[in-house]
């Protein structure tokens, strides 16, 4: 049903979903449009998408579903332009990591009978570092991909049945489909996702600090610290929109665990310490 | 020259010593002997010890080399025990987390020409789960092992033969070996290997009480956040007498980590975050 998909945007997520959706089985055109013209010609080299689109609007247009892979003030802005170009035979939906603003957006432009449908959605997978040429089709294998679509939304039946197909290949790209109100959805990725995020900053950025002149003392933490460091990589621009978007829940997450550090430093001699221990082995359980 | 090792605790890392020195092509006998038999059989069955020593002083008299691999106060309680019973044909080395304690006491009961040589070390490698059955003859190819050797030891020439001797079997069994001072070891590993794992373990702590009736939720952090919990389940047995020998240090180093935490979260919405980031991706530079 599913025969013409734009992709705007594409960098890791977005060359991934096009390479994703080639290894299920999705035989339509894929467009593609990148702010940078390097993006767009590895995806199409890499054959995530088939064609690549000089106006992101015309290529939208020529599409059923557009596909936002953009970071979220982007998403944001294309979802103005969009919502005057479209109309009830289109889908638009996105990968964006906060899904308030966006949800609140769509419900307000997109999902009336003459309006094209809006799917806010975020699939929980990604790397260190962005860029088309680390793409994977294998990307949202075992992930799971979230949706916080609107429960009021009023769809044309022709647009219904595009959210209905989107849906069926999130999951034939190997993801699990989980639904949330985004409230909720925010407030969870500030645990699950945000905090341990900022936590790897703020460690590597204090042990580029303390050890970073001796390069021979970053092989001592050997696998481990190597680990808790990796997202120490994740660059700026990734993660700007997400602080802006959610702060005020990675805020409540970043003290919770200032706190907890707080409460193991003064506990280290005493047998709190093994109640902390006991607690996060029940994170880990099998 | 060395022809009989005894190995003191065969958990996983005496375990993996004992199967990385066979890999490594040792030929001699290795003794072994642990506080709980299931360990000892398992590390027999394994073929990393070649005979089971229900008396460990006996074991270690009738050895060249005896490798303390138990917690590091039963370490400082062998080494008393041993110091009485052992003589300058042999060296005593170990694999304790923290140095200071351990050296000092070294220094103290060991390293005179009459007296066993003691050579205090610590294998940069390990799991997040003990025992022997886990155990790996390769843990310690790439890792760093550790010595705080006391420059002013007074040794017998065949004791300080086998210091040597231990040194070219770390070497062989893949490991870089780094000279430290005790408190400059102590302090080092505080930053790279204690405060990681406090941070997981109180990461994963906070996360249990937040998701961890929800399994469903646990899933949506992905890759990211199951490497960053993965130390998580980490025993306090393991840990308990780490956070007793190195306190001052640890405190010292989340005390840090809990003002660079706050930082970042009164500056989510600044360019000071920006900072933050590109200090970190200087820890993760190749």
């Amino acid at each position: 049903m599913i025969e013409r998909i734009a992709i705007l945007g594409t960098g890791l997520l977005g060359t991934s979903v096009g390479l994703a959706l080639r290894a299920a089985g999705f035989k339509g055109s894929i467009m593609g449009w990148n702010r940078g013209a390097d993006g767009a010609r590895a995806a199409l080299a890499m054959g995530a998408i088939d064609s690549i689109a000089t106006d992101p609007l015309q290529a939208a247009r020529e599409a059923q579903v557009v596909l936002l892979a953009v970071p979220i003030y982007a998403t944001l802005d294309f979802m103005e332009q969009l919502s005057g170009v479209l109309g009830s035979e289109h889908l638009v939906t996105d990968v964006g990591s906060t899904k308030g603003q966006i949800s609140a957006l769509g419900s307000r432009l997109f999902n009336t009978p003459e309006r094209a449908a809006f799917l806010p959605g975020h699939p929980m997978a990604g790397k260190e570092r962005g860029g088309a040429t680390l793409a994977d089709a294998g990307l949202f294998k075992g992930a799971v991909w979230l949706f916080t679509d609107d429960p009021d939304a009023q769809r044309s039946p022709h647009s219904a049945e595009l959210v209905k197909g989107w849906r069926e290949w999130v999951a034939a790209m190997g993801s699990k489909t989980l639904d949330l109100e985004p409230a909720r959805h925010d407030e969870l990725v500030a645990w699950v996702s945000h905090l341990p995020q900022f936590v790897a900053t703020a460690l590597s950025a204090l042990l580029e600090d303390e050890v970073g002149d001796a390069p021979e003392l970053k092989d001592v933490g050997g696998r481990a610290l190597k680990e808790m460091t990796r997202l120490g990589a994740s660059p700026y621009s990734m993660w700007r929109d997400i602080a802006l978007t959610n702060t005020e829940a990675v805020q409540a997450a970043l003290h919770a665990l200032e706190q907890r550090l707080a409460h193991l430093r003064e506990n280290l001699r005493t047998p709190e310490l093994r109640d902390e221990f006991e607690q996060a082995n029940r994170f880990r359980r099998e």
